[in-house]
């Protein structure tokens, strides 16, 4: 289909979407997990094809498992479909109510946003996480997938339309962009007329291409150079615990530490621990002349390394002489995510709360936990790192929109 | 100064503008709202300037008359100042507070957005309440306004820069784009490391240009092609009251109504009406074949006509079969801006209100009270048509982000 054509039956689609009610998304969310359980082979059949294809091409390891579906994550991605079918519904929420003077009656509530589009790079499961949540919040959606995982989506998609209409629902409420050139990518970007909201999930690069070529409004998300800070009044054996959880428990996610900032009237006692922790998982540290005298083995960081989100076993290391520069140091080189103070000082841990400029800022604690499901939201669209409209972890409650209801009788305007 | 620079300028001095409590920040708009007072005649002088270069360069007397200030209007400007220091601190406001099971405690609150951009044209009022709103809320602000009224708005920011010095407070709050060529604005829509939220306020044009060139999250503001649909069963001699004011109390403003829908049974008997009444304007009807052939005076309506924002005395005309076509028809034309039914049937208000896809939706009430007073708001930046962040007519809790503040002991991720 052209995209154009695609779109426009998207935005057809949204009217019939935003008029479900909750019962109606709830049925048919819980059928189509079902109905990915029953189409199980055919979607790992097609799954095969592009595991094949990434053989082919050289693809490495870790994309591939990244890549590969079994009966399994297929259960999987159906039980998040249901943990999504169980949340609240976000729409037609009475946000507030007045009436003014003249007699209007103001009423503010949450719409659907339309249509949203998403762009996302080459894990399946996202394909039917991001209908979910899109569905249930009221929209139709435009998903467009990485190249690698064109056929498993093609049939996750199909799947997931034919469950839309034996439910009764127009299967026009999720498209699949099928073309994978970048032409198509770009002319996407474009379509301000039909699609309310673009939503990029990947890497630097793609969030990067997005900003800059879309006019339709976008979430930017989930690149993290998250910072922690060791204060001279830290329980460091705290600090010790919390940094190794942060950059050690799972290094490719946007919630990872990537850099140190300690302060130095404690570097020389607390620099070694840290270290000697995170040698079990052989973390380079990468640091200042300051922390480099003191550690021997750690490298000089470069400029570039204090901007780097490195997803890696690799630490940027810096002292500073108070809290006041670790925050100004934190606002230049961080990304809005997420970063923490380890201190027993309640003044300097307020400081910190207020001063840094990120979506999640943390009092000892691991950057760790900014994700939907640790802050009660349940499933996310993705992590927030600008300042309009969400930041940090969105729920359902974050892709909505909102209206004013305006009741009157004959009122007019002085 | 060098574009890059004055943008590194407004970011540094966020940091200081987010830290003043509310007390500072009313004291200083206070003492500036006088300062303008006081500088009236440097002020005038200035204006004077832009209005002899108006003449000479053929500027019309309605732009003319926009851009004029006389002490009176300066006053103006100083009580809209006023206003804003007597409106209620949008930060600082917890929005939700929940403990999550493994003891973290998760606080939302609002927080500045941080740098906010607003690109204008003529009136030279705005660089002072753009300012007062922005800085009420926390942010610095980078104002780009028109070339016509670059000497106005040059001496209107250099008095509010001496009020923040003699208030104690850094003047980089406020920057003023000097430069007036096309160059300068494109380059400052790319300065997304600097600037949080950009703005855009004027005719269509503008707007379309900041759309397709920033980086910056953009929100769109007033364009209005508002419609009015009259109901079968609506009470006509309100429609009609109800209709003369929208369409002819203010022609040049975005919730002015542009488009009449009227259910083709009533047609015959309330076009005749509607038309004799707007005749005092000398309104210029443009209709499709059947609301033509009741009125012989009516143009026919092109395809372009439906779509138009006029802001002049000229009235699109359409006849439906039902509620459900003219919600249709508004969904097709409409700007997402202020759309209103007639109609003493519960039912069909009902479908209008959740079904028109608009920013303020109406029942029985002129589309001209979308506005921040009007709705209690106070003073408002724009009126957002967009679907992301903010909709409908933004005051200070619509120019305002939130953060995440997380306090725990010790908490790691398992």
């Amino acid at each position: 289909m052209e995209l154009i054509e695609l779109c426009k039956s998207a935005k057809s689609a949204k009217y019939e979407i935003a008029g479900l009610n909750e019962r109606e998304k709830n049925a048919a969310l819980r059928y189509i997990a079902q109905k990915l359980i029953d189409n199980s082979k055919e979607i790992i059949e097609a799954n095969n094809v592009d595991l094949d294809n990434g053989v082919a091409n050289g693809m490495h390891q870790g994309l591939l498992d990244r890549l590969r579906l079994t009966p399994e994550r297929i259960e999987g991605m159906a039980e998040g479909i249901r943990q999504v079918a169980d949340l609240d519904d976000p729409i037609g929420i009475t946000l507030s109510d007045s009436k003014r003077p003249n007699g209007l009656e103001i009423e503010k509530i949450t719409v659907p946003m339309g249509v949203i589009g998403i762009i996302y790079e080459s894990r399946p499961n996202v394909t039917a996480d991001a209908f979910a949540l899109c569905f249930k919040a009221g929209s139709a959606v435009i998903l467009k997938g990485g190249k690698d995982a064109i056929n498993s989506n093609m049939a996750i998609v199909k799947s997931i339309r034919l469950g839309l209409i034996e439910s009764g629902i127009t299967p026009e409420a999720i498209q699949l962009i099928e073309a994978t050139d970048r032409e198509t990518t770009k002319n996407f970007m474009q379509m301000k007329d039909y699609v309310d909201l673009l939503i990029p999930r990947g890497g630097a690069g793609l969030i990067k291409a997005v900003v800059e070529n879309s006019t339709i409004p976008v979430i930017e998300t989930g690149t993290g150079n998250c910072h922690i800070y060791v204060d001279e009044s830290a329980d460091q054996d705290m600090a010790v615990d919390i940094i190794y959880n942060a950059k050690t428990q799972r290094i490719g996610v946007c919630n990872a530490m990537e850099s140190l900032v300690v302060h130095e009237s404690i570097a020389r006692e607390f620099l070694p621990k840290v270290y000697k922790k995170l040698a079990e998982k052989e973390v380079e540290f990468r640091g200042d002349d300051e922390s480099c005298n003191i550690l021997p083995e750690a490298l000089h960081a470069t400029e570039d390394d204090y901007y780097a989100e490195f997803l890696d076993y690799i630490l940027s290391v810096k002292t500073v002489k108070d809290v006041g520069e670790a925050i100004a140091w934190i606002n230049e080189h961080n990304t809005g995510h997420s970063d923490a103070i380890i201190s027993e000082n309640r003044e300097n841990q307020e400081k910190f709360l207020q001063g840094v400029d990120s979506a999640c800022v943390y009092v000892n604690a691991s950057t760790r936990f900014t994700d939907g499901f640790e802050f009660g939201f349940g499933a996310e669209i993705g992590i927030s790192t600008q300042k309009l409209h969400a930041r940090g972890p969105m729920g359902l409650n974050q892709i909505v929109s909102y209206k004013y209801l305006i009741r009157g009788n004959g009122q007019i305007r002085e």
